[in-house]
């Protein structure tokens, strides 16, 4: 297996953390998205898609997309469970894992390529030009900051977002709140709850 | 178990169907989203998310989000497998399905979301308010005509989303295709295999 990886990026960053979570190691080549080496032939050839994380497998065939590649390695390498332990867990992560996504890296997504001048007219990911549009910037700074509210009060009870159970799921949330610096979105000062999450998890090996 | 379900919306649409596919029964209760029933405190307290699909498990607790339920009754219910049959074909669905979910379902979302006077303030499913953006909801519809030609090049080729495999992603595209409907967005006249591929799952006992 050989993982393409764009280290400073935060999807693919999410499947090198859940790498090391799992303890294992894979041959990784750096693709450099700023200087646009996704658009050359041979790698459109093997991710079409144009993006990293991309996983190539030993028959040559390529998995693309963060959730796809951690699946993959959780069932190759099923220790220790990042998914879940039991088929109701399995869903709950599912389900937070999507919540997360979606009200967590959607938003910081929405406010920094409706604004970079770097995705000027590539406001969506993958190869289709759309404009940005300022006002879903602003919306989703908003957003973060609703997201910041809610996993606060849930850490208030919660060591991690599964309880007691460090899980993908908090892969996602951290990648979420570190890269929403990149919009200038700190957590606030009043979510401690939060901050607490985010220093504990911030300080396990696979991250720190 | 029970199911939680608004028969007419897309998303708990996909579960029914679903359920079909796997020859099983599960007892349905409709919440009226439109009369607001998903906002009693005794579905509060099941759901705090608000929203429907959610299933009820028979200790009380409760799952939400579509794919959460899905693969809860994929490994409850192993046959016909939905979400692939082998860990290459499972990354490759969770790979499709994200896709769809964010090129088709998140566009068509963002069109009518950010359009219908029923979701002003609530152009962002949830409980916080968020208003609406027209430009959004114009970037939706093209969004909607780049995923109906990307998907049509797919199907020239391709039976269904896994080529001759069908499975949960096919699900998630013909749900996207009938949603789209409701934005006036029908399948463009040259739009011959996407057509074929919608007429053909349309055709499956599970949805007709």
């Amino acid at each position: 297996m050989k993982l393409y990886d764009y280290a400073i990026a935060p999807n693919p960053r999410r499947v090198t953390i859940f790498i090391a979570e799992k303890g294992i190691e894979i041959e990784t080549v750096q693709i450099d998205l700023r200087a646009g080496e996704q658009k050359t032939p041979e790698f459109t050839a093997l991710n079409p898609m144009q993006d990293v994380p991309a996983l190539e497998l030993d028959d040559g065939s390529c998995i693309n997309q963060v959730n796809a590649i951690c699946r993959y390695l959780e069932e190759v390498y099923p220790q220790p469970p990042l998914y879940g332990r039991t088929a109701v867990e399995r869903a709950q992560v599912e389900s937070w894992n999507h919540r997360i996504q979606n009200n967590g890296i959607l938003a910081v997504t929405e406010a920094y390529r409706n604004s970079s001048p770097f995705f000027a007219n590539r406001a969506v990911s993958g190869p289709n030009a759309y404009a940005q549009i300022p006002e879903l910037s602003e919306r989703g700074l908003k957003r973060i900051g609703d997201f910041y509210t809610d996993m606060n009060a849930h850490f208030a009870d919660n060591q991690f977002v599964m309880g007691d159970y460090f899980s993908v799921v908090d892969i996602t949330a951290y990648i979420t709140v570190d890269f929403a610096k990149w919009v200038k979105m700190t957590i606030p000062e009043d979510c401690t709850h939060l901050q607490r999450w985010f220093d504990e998890v911030g300080s396990r090996p696979s991250i720190g």
